[in-house]
């Protein structure tokens, strides 16, 4: 599908996939290379997505999810982990990268780092943390598209214990936080309730208001 | 442009766009189209948007959001605006759409409606719009594709006064709260510091780990 709107009608969140399908690893490739081109605010990337494929630990964390079972119908599961802090050093990191990258110091932009730098890190971590958390989900906005676009189903996920997630994965000592699960596979033909169900959108009127 | 990296390769946060170039509205009902297609957490779509032509509306909020020239540069002021609270009304107006379109109540999303109203409406408020905000970022990630799938310039901003924001657009009386502005518009072809810059994101090997 190479149209936008035709990719978001033909996507929903399968309650079903099909064990037997794994999704190729080129598709996987470029559903991850649109997560890491899209925006996050200043540019900071602030989390970091993990791509489970391993059985052991993928049936570890089915009972912290509500027992859902995409999480290992599914072949991959990404887990968008969001920084737990903004600190001194991650910002730094991103400005020093865009610098080394381009090739040159742009006075705004070291203004810029240094109004982050005196205002981010003083923050409450979790202020930190749920701001980062938000960004992650630009990028599920992302992941959700660039999946329906290689014809490859995913499910979003919130209903999950975080804290046994990012124990079974060790992202705490990463200092990371798990925010969102996205298993990535194919629709199963039978056992899905929600397969053959109308999408329902609130209709356009009451969704958007013009303010001319 | 119908690729998805090509597209999110080509679009960047516009720092200048030209205000002798409005955005025809075909595209823009597209865009907004996509942002009401894509997904929220139970479908609840806890989020609304306002589209700001009016010049003297966008001219008020200017000052409030450091003087960020695209909200008046650009022809559309689009205002990502979360849900104040989950309350009991607002879940029992999406569940009953979803039952009058699709024809027919279905036991288990009728047992999901009355898990959701048994927990989300006596959480604080606050807990609730941030939960509501988080699905504004969806259709965020959504608008910015959607925007460059139609060769059109989006700049998002989170950094604005959202209580003069939501009082100079009326969105308190509504119960809503702003979250994102994101002008849209043309890149001016002077005076855009970022326009010819190097995209730089972090490298794959430190945005993603697989655990095979």
């Amino acid at each position: 599908m190479s149209n936008l709107i035709e990719q978001l009608q033909w996507r929903y969140a399968a309650k079903k996939m099909d064990p037997s399908k794994p999704v190729a690893s080129e598709k996987v490739e470029r559903i991850l290379e649109a997560i890491r081109l899209t925006a996050t605010s200043s540019g900071l990337q602030p989390y970091e997505v993990i791509v489970v494929t391993n059985d052991s630990l993928r049936e570890q964390i089915v009972p912290h999810a509500w027992n859902q079972a995409q999480i290992t119908d599914g072949s991959h599961l990404l887990v968008f982990a969001a920084w737990n802090d903004y600190t001194e050093e991650r910002i730094n990191t991103m400005f020093d990268l865009v610098n080394d990258e381009r090739g040159f110091v742009n006075e705004g932009w070291e203004n810029y780092r240094k109004m982050l730098l005196a205002t981010y890190p003083m923050r409450d971590a979790e202020v930190n943390y749920q701001h980062a958390a938000r960004q992650a989900y630009i990028g599920l906005g992302t992941a959700l598209i660039a999946a329906a676009e290689e014809g490859v189903d995913s499910t979003p996920m919130e209903g999950f214990d975080p804290e046994k997630v990012d124990e079974i994965l060790g992202l705490k000592e990463r200092g990371l936080r798990s925010v969102i699960l996205l298993p990535l596979g194919y629709r199963a033909e039978e056992g899905d309730w929600l397969k053959d169900l109308k999408k329902v959108r609130r209709p356009k009127e009451q969704f958007i208001t013009e303010m001319k």
